[in-house]
């Protein structure tokens, strides 16, 4: 729904020198001065949007926390507060208690406080988690750097939390223990911050995979002025998808699917060893699946095709097959 | 709700030294370093409780912006940027536009930047504010600082929002152009920033009148551990309603209705001068009504008579008689 805040944009032209970023990134960079920039973010999740109300607290709790950690990794900040702001259409402590238990594990893991928020009474449960961080000055991570000729990285494996949403609505079966791991990852994705802060001064590009690896793939290529080719063979997945990678459902679900929170970056191919001594450090897998080209779109090349994804096209492409 | 909020941070304890102020007061301030503290408040105004789908967007919009900026100047903080996250439940851009321009009106104002976002789809519209601001080290205004003999002030003329509500409901009628003149007020509250900003260092607390007058009064001496005793006949409130201020349900307006977003502020007797002074120089009107005093609490004297309202009780005596 990126055209509706386009719209709320149109009527906004007064940022001030301290914004080296506003509306468009994972977050705002505000420079503080002193060597220090601020990073905001802001995201709700909503019932019946992105979760279904019967859904675990504790997962909902977990994921507020995880999907706003989560952007400011993909800036490459160390996230230090968050404000929750939270509308319940009902009064039930023991909810409130499995919901907050998700989030401190989150907040707690990462160091974050918890400063302020505030709560309020409405027809449909809804959270809006804002989290600040701070990122050395003009070191942040942005999604418009990336630079013809990089690589182009993933953390972690791809296409889980897609195949693990058509596991929960029963769509796709796995043996019991693969299915679990799928629903685990689905609901208690892992923010890659620490990733985040390692690649500053090394990644020239990043996002995180929300939307989908092609369309976050597109907002790169798109925000940096370049085209980005992706490797299907090389994309990393779950062991249980590796004999069905080219099943469409499952090719759509890695493409498309979001809800991995897994980073994407580019870096120059001189960065290799560093990204490799990254991924053992944090014991994290770290792939590299493409390049950053001239040209704009994503396109991905698989068994001697290349398919070009232009943008809206793109997006609605793998949008509808889901 | 302020009880399902001590839920969710039952959970949490983790406040880091840079945390001077957490959950409690009007906004959440943060050392900085460097002689500044930032300073971080949260509101979420959702459909049927904070206002009908039918109302003008414009206002919508305007108020979403003025009751944040209304937590910040609470605190004496200057407003510098802020996060939009929006829940719609269609798409228009005619509302859209509506709504940014109310919005903007008000953050233009007071030259506060929109650096970022998020828009939702969702079954009901839910705008959740986020504003930042700066206030120097240490010298933000509290609600739990007020001290044993201070004056207690009030901005503007206070019980205009509820009785705008009233007359929005056709509960209560005036003269056309005394109507209008409430509907004014209700819908587009001016939050007082450089109030605010100007008691910083003549203060000694201060507190946004968003629950009501009593109710708030009622925060600072709680946070305070004092009493506040409040004199009826020296509440300014509209012209309008000098003649029926006594009527049940004037009364209860002017000290149980909220949605003025005046400034409660307590302030030692000697600063009465330099309180004159920013009156005069804000052309906006500080009167004195009460003063701090042992005890705990909020007493309202009135015809010789003095009514003492415990916490609980009083805010919900008053809520129930609304």
């Amino acid at each position: 729904m990126a055209s509706e805040f386009e719209i709320i944009r149109r009527y906004f032209n007064n940022h001030s020198r301290s914004v080296r970023l506003g509306v468009g990134d994972d977050g705002a960079l505000i420079d503080l001065g002193g060597g220090k920039d601020l990073v905001l973010t802001t995201d709700t999740l909503v019932s019946g949007t992105h979760f279904l109300s019967s859904e675990d607290p504790t997962a909902i709790g977990f994921k507020s926390a995880a999907v706003n950690l989560s952007d400011l990794a993909a800036m490459g900040a160390t996230p230090k507060y968050a404000l929750l702001a939270i509308t319940l259409p009902f009064s039930d402590e023991a909810w409130l208690e499995r919901f907050s238990k998700g989030l401190y594990s989150v907040l707690n893991q990462y160091s974050v406080n918890l400063v302020g928020g505030d709560t309020t009474r409405g027809d449909v449960l809804s959270i809006t988690l804002t989290a600040i961080g701070f990122v050395s000055s003009n070191k942040a991570l942005r999604r418009d750097h990336a630079t013809f000729d990089d690589d182009v990285w993933v953390s972690g494996l791809i296409g889980v939390g897609a195949v693990g949403l058509l596991i929960q609505r029963g769509t796709l079966r796995f043996s019991k223990r693969d299915e679990e791991d799928f629903l685990a990852r689905l609901r208690k994705p892992e923010p890659r911050v620490e990733l985040g802060q390692k690649l500053v001064g090394i990644a020239n590009s990043a996002i995180d995979i929300s939307d989908g690896l092609v369309a976050d793939a597109g907002h790169v290529a798109k925000g940096s002025g370049t085209q980005i080719v992706i490797d299907f063979a090389t994309i990393p997945t779950h062991t249980a998808l590796n004999s069905s990678k080219r099943d469409p459902i499952i090719k759509n679900s890695i493409l498309g699917g979001g809800d991995d929170y897994e980073l994407l970056f580019t870096a120059n191919p001189d960065a290799k060893e560093q990204i490799d001594s990254i991924a053992r450090d944090l014991d994290l897998r770290l792939t590299r699946i493409g390049k950053v080209r001239s040209g704009s779109g994503v396109a991905v090349r698989d068994d001697g095709e290349e398919l070009s994804v232009g943008f809206q096209r793109g997006f609605d492409h793998f949008a509808k097959r889901k």
